[in-house]
């Protein structure tokens, strides 16, 4: 079953959409919001499995989908917690920043409470008021779940997962150093986040395996490939073990987002890999192209992103067809 | 205007209460929530304020008003980010773990994301599953603010406060350090916190001035006084400023609650000052009182809090009349 939220009021408006992302039918009647559907999902997964398959069966009222008229699944929410799953990446970009990196990342997640109240939509422009930023996407898995009780098994937590989306955490690079040495984590850093135009259950994910999304996550960068890193590989925490980490000490209400952190595999030799172009994977952010710059030339050829910059995030199933739809965001001056 | 959301349901139901807090009137023909009142302030406002007129001169039907069916006035948020405007304290904490503060601290606000996806109700038990984590309260004030702008002055900040409420910002003092260390701040080490019954328009608090809050925060542990900092001394950063801050890089969605950070004043010497027992003003949290005994002991003799420990956080006004009702809380085995 695929979800999305039509532009509309603060929260959006509930729509069922077909499982080639052509049509989308109202969901309404069974839950104004995505979160309402969260906050009830027992009664309302049900009915709204049941108007997926009427949809398919074109037995509904339906209208053409257009990712454009598509807000974030979740326009704003309760709880974004963002991972680090990918811990190569982390190795990566702590390198570059001249950071060492402890040898318990590889065994006790990271993970950031991140900003909630607000999420870019799929399409919308990135507002950026100063470029000396450093303005970066990074593109990750992430996911929504149920409520999750405190000290949660990490099968548990995975069955409290309902919906898979795509993300652009978008990063203020220029800015992390300074947040971090004062020890309370990101804050003005991480600016709103976008996601996919749709969700997705995971049993309608013939790629969802053992709580990682498998796949390559196409990301480009002014219509050029930047990466296609593979999405379930070199994830050394899988959502189970993320969600449970996150409700160690406290329950998560239903709706909580969390993501993967930005996706990122190894090259063959187990070093960072190489730039599509020179037919590596590539990566799903800017900094670490510009670390894989750093350790080979000495300093970054790529910059940040600037106003007029466009990013495209998407996955594609095995017949080269969407699956969440795709997040394609100009940066604009703000 | 005093604002309260009586339990039921995941976010309550609007009341209006008496300035007194000896009753109230339902407001869900208004708005069924003090979110959905938030997303609507021009609209809500003048309506909740001609009920509140209506409730002190007894024209509209009303009931007895009891902190304890009062759940946190946003039992869930969008949004809660809570800064370190006491540097003071901030000082002292750290000098208790051993950790440098650099000078920038007084310059530079301390904030970080906290979760929102569901907070302790005002007599809530405090649900610990594991003593050794160095469960601590933290006294606070706390501020709701309509939508900011990216970009917003401290001016524009300070008009966007709606609201103001207590907290008890319930963190897991043993978990800092290692969570501290990795770099991506508070996570583990935060579980819910609790609000005050009620929240109060700035202008029906005649303490409210150039964004603090000033007057008395009574916090009292097992019945006896822990501290009674006065919130409007020594806050280095005030709301304004802490908004301001947070909205450097991105906007605010209506219903963001801004935390001050535990509240604490210097000695008359410009040190930690003493305890209430001995005459002082003592202390809003655990951990300064257990800095201020290692300072003077070479260790602490104070322990954390302990399932069936009892902690209340209240401010009164000249009259001795309770302002936002009283937050009390028994710690209890999870």
């Amino acid at each position: 079953m695929k979800l999305a939220s039509l532009k509309g009021g603060r929260d959006g408006r509930l729509v069922v959409v077909s499982n080639d992302l052509a049509w989308f039918t109202e969901a309404t009647h069974i839950a104004r919001t995505l979160q309402a559907a969260l906050d009830n999902w027992d009664l309302a997964e049900p009915e709204l499995r049941g108007l997926a398959e009427s949809l398919e069966h074109n037995s509904v009222p339906r209208d053409r989908f257009r990712e454009h008229d598509a807000a974030s699944p979740l326009p704003r929410a309760y709880q974004w917690a963002d991972g680090s799953a990918y811990v190569n990446h982390v190795a990566l970009v702590r390198q570059a920043r001249g950071a060492e990196m402890p040898e318990s990342f590889w065994t006790d997640p990271l993970m950031y409470q991140g900003g909630s109240d607000g999420f870019l939509g799929p399409r919308d422009p990135i507002p950026l008021a100063d470029e000396s930023w450093g303005c970066d996407l990074e593109a990750e898995v992430a996911v929504v779940t149920g409520d999750v009780a405190q000290g949660a098994s990490r099968e548990e937590a995975l069955a409290a997962v309902r919906l898979v989306m795509l993300c652009n955490d978008v990063s203020l690079r220029n800015l992390i150093p300074n947040e971090l040495a004062k020890g309370f984590g990101f804050f003005q850093s991480k600016p709103a986040s976008a996601f996919s135009p749709v969700a997705v259950t995971p049993d309608a994910l013939a790629n969802w395996q053992d709580g990682k999304l498998q796949g390559k996550l196409e990301v480009e960068l002014n219509g050029r490939m930047l990466g296609e890193a593979d999405a379930g590989e070199d994830m050394t925490f899988d959502f189970g073990t993320l969600i449970a980490h996150a409700a160690r000490t406290r329950s998560l209400g239903a709706g909580t987002i969390i993501g993967s952190g930005t996706v990122s595999n190894r090259g063959p030799d187990g070093g960072p890999g190489k730039p599509v172009d020179q037919g590596g994977v590539g990566y799903s952010c800017l900094a670490e192209l510009r670390t894989v710059e750093t350790i080979n030339d000495g300093k970054p050829a790529t910059s940040f992103l600037k106003p007029g910059d466009v990013v495209r995030i998407e996955m594609k199933d095995a017949r080269r067809h969407t699956v969440f739809g795709a997040i394609e965001q100009e940066v604009r001056q703000a």
